[in-house]
Order: C-alpha cells, then sequence, then structure tokens
C-alpha cells in the first residue's frame, strides 16, 4: 500500500493510502455508497441530455454511459442484496457537491465545466475502483471492482473526447488543470466517513 | 380507422380516429417527439429511484424500465439520423404537465400518484404505438413501433404493480379511476401540434 500508486491521466494527486485502509476497513458501507454513486451517475448523463438535447454526440454518448451505470447500478445492488445490506440512504460525502461548485454558470463555460468535472469524477472513481480490486481480501468483491474499470475508464474517456468536440483544446486543457487541481485538493484531507470519494 | 379500437385496461376512452389522422400526417414531428418521450420516460422511472432510493422492489422495477426506455430513445434516435431529422427540441404538449398536477404533494398520496399517472402514460404510449403500428405506411416505422409494444405494456404493468405492492388495493383503484379520467379529459381535444400525446 505504498504511495507510489500510478496517477491516472486527468487526476493530479493519487488517492492516498489512507483513503484505501478506511474503505477496506468498511466494506459494506463502500458498497452502498457505490450504488448510490452509480444512480447518481446515470443521473448527471441524463441530465446532461436533458439540458443539450439537440448535441447529438453528446446524446449518443451520455445514453451509452447512463446506460452502464444502471447496469452498474444493478449489479452493486444484486451484491448488497445477496450480502443482506439493505438500500439505506447516506450522507454523502462534500466531494459532489464542492465539485459542481466550480461549474461557472454561464454557457458555454458551464458544459464545458460539467463534462470536465464528469471526467474527473469517473477518473477518480475507475482509480479506486482499481486500488480495491487490487487489495480488496473479499475476492468475490475484488473481482467485481475489477470487471467494472474498463467501462469506467471508457466514460472518463468519453467525457474528455465530448469536451474535445465542443471545445478548442488549450482552453481544455487549462481549465482540467485548474479543476483537477480542485479535485486533489477536495480529497487532500480524508473524509471521517468512508464513502467511494471521502 | 373506426372508433372500437379497443380499450387498454386502465385508460378510460380509447384514441379518438382524429389523433390518429394527425399522426400518421406528420409521422416525421411524431417520430422526433417520440425520441423525448422516450428520453422523458427515462428521467420519470430515475427521479422516482431518486426519491424512493430505499425502497428495494421500486428500485429494482424502476432500474429495468429506465434501462428499456434509454434503449428506446438509443433506436428512434437511430432511426432520425437514418433520416436526416435533426434531434431539434420540440414544445411538449400540454399533457404530461397537466398529468402532473393531479399528483398530490403530501407522502403517502405522492407516491401512489406518480406511479399511477407513470402507469397511465405508458398504456396511453402502448396504445398510441399499437395504433401506429397497425396503420402507418411506412413499413421500418410500423415495424419498429410494434418491436416496442411489449416492453411498454410490461412498464404499464410495472407501475401497476408497484402502487399494488405498496398500497391497498381499494384505494389503488378508486384514484386509479380518478387519474384515468383525467387523462382521457386531457386527451378529448386534440391538440393542434402533433406528438404522441397530442
Ligand atoms: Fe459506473
Ligand atoms: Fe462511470
Ligand atoms: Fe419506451
Ligand atoms: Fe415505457
Amino acid at each position: 500500500m505504498g504511495s507510489s500508486l500510478p496517477t491516472i491521466r486527468f487526476l493530479q494527486q493519487p488517492t492516498s493510502s489512507a483513503w484505501l485502509e478506511q474503505a477496506l476497513a468498511n466494506l459494506d458501507i463502500v458498497l452502498l455508497d457505490h450504488s448510490h454513486c452509480e444512480r447518481k451517475a446515470a443521473g448527471v448523463a441524463l441530465n446532461l441530455m436533458f439540458r443539450y438535447p439537440s448535441s447529438a454526440k453528446l446524446v449518443r454518448s451520455l445514453t451509452a454511459i447512463a446506460q452502464e451505470e444502471l447496469q452498474h447500478f444493478e449489479q452493486v445492488n444484486q451484491i448488497l442484496e445477496r450480502r443482506g445490506i439493505p438500500l439505506a440512504p447516506l450522507v454523502p460525502p462534500p466531494y459532489g457537491a464542492t465539485l459542481n461548485q466550480q461549474i461557472r454558470r454561464d454557457e458555454p463555460a458551464r458544459m464545458l465545466d460539467a463534462l470536465l468535472v464528469s471526467g474527473l469524477i469517473e477518473a477518480r472513481s475507475h482509480e479506486r475502483l482499481g486500488l480495491l480490486s487490487e487489495h480488496c481480501p473479499d475476492r468475490e468483491l475484488a473481482k467485481f471492482y475489477r470487471s467494472l474499470m474498463a467501462s469506467e475508464a471508457r466514460h472518463y474517456g468519453a467525457y474528455w473526447t465530448l469536451a474535445d468536440t465542443y471545445y478548442e483544446r488549450s482552453a481544455l486543457v487549462e481549465r482540467l488543470e485548474t479543476l483537477a487541481q480542485a479535485e486533489s485538493e477536495i480529497l487532500s484531507t480524508l473524509h471521517p466517513h468512508p464513502r467511494i470519494h471521502s
């Protein structure tokens, strides 16, 4: 559990070993939080389609993402059910709300920021599911987390590609750096409650 | 095109032949509106899951519905693309908003009404897709509409079953009659713009 974990393109700082320890000591809660994350990921993709219903490429990509997130949601829920963990609500960590505050309110900046923030969240999920798949002693969970990784990687790639489709590359790169810094900053203090994004 | 169309359980009044004539004369617009309807249907299912995240049975049924609606959305959009019809926004008919006004604001009535209203919309979609599949001279479209019917029938069944799971049968039946009357009443005057629910 060293700190030499590889940094995923997009992310400024790798996840701390403190998060991994916290997560491994609270696998049930993290699994429940994961369920909420998958539902939210589907919701974010759908909301963006509602906001930009005429952007054909965006609609096509986000339809695919929303479908996959719902599939993941269903899969996590099946595991929860088999393990007798009820679908209880969980107070979310500040991660999502704090990141959303970074999204500028006026177009065209709003759509750019929304795509990049979603991409960052996907990249972080991908990184953390990878850590769980590698270090989780529960083999069913480790295998499950590994099975999701390719699709989460596609998701952050898709958000990046959409941003790159609708915006200038240089503006994109600069803005991503700012947002990625904010994202790593939020995670630099471990949230006391174990979550996918604590 | 007589008025002896079969009434689907749930619906108080069958669709008028005036609607069918209007739709057949405006197949492109109806197809575009259908795309919006499928996206909205996915949105409605997802919103209900966000509102009742701990109701396991509801979450399971609505996840399946949302997935199917997204699949339909994707399918309609592919047909639109092949036909060169851009994904333009369309002013919705008053149907959805007027029906939503019937939903009482306080629980437990709110969830009951939301489930029944969704069931009614699904039942009406099922009925109208059936009419289109039977009468549409464009064979690709007719075949496509027919292919969706079974799944829309499952959807109204699922909404009914959920209402029946969480509420007393007698309260359910009475409320459904009131809402179904309102639904038929909204459609008794043909909306001037051709839509799935004009
Ligand atoms: Fe996912
Ligand atoms: Fe994802
Ligand atoms: Fe549908
Ligand atoms: Fe449906």
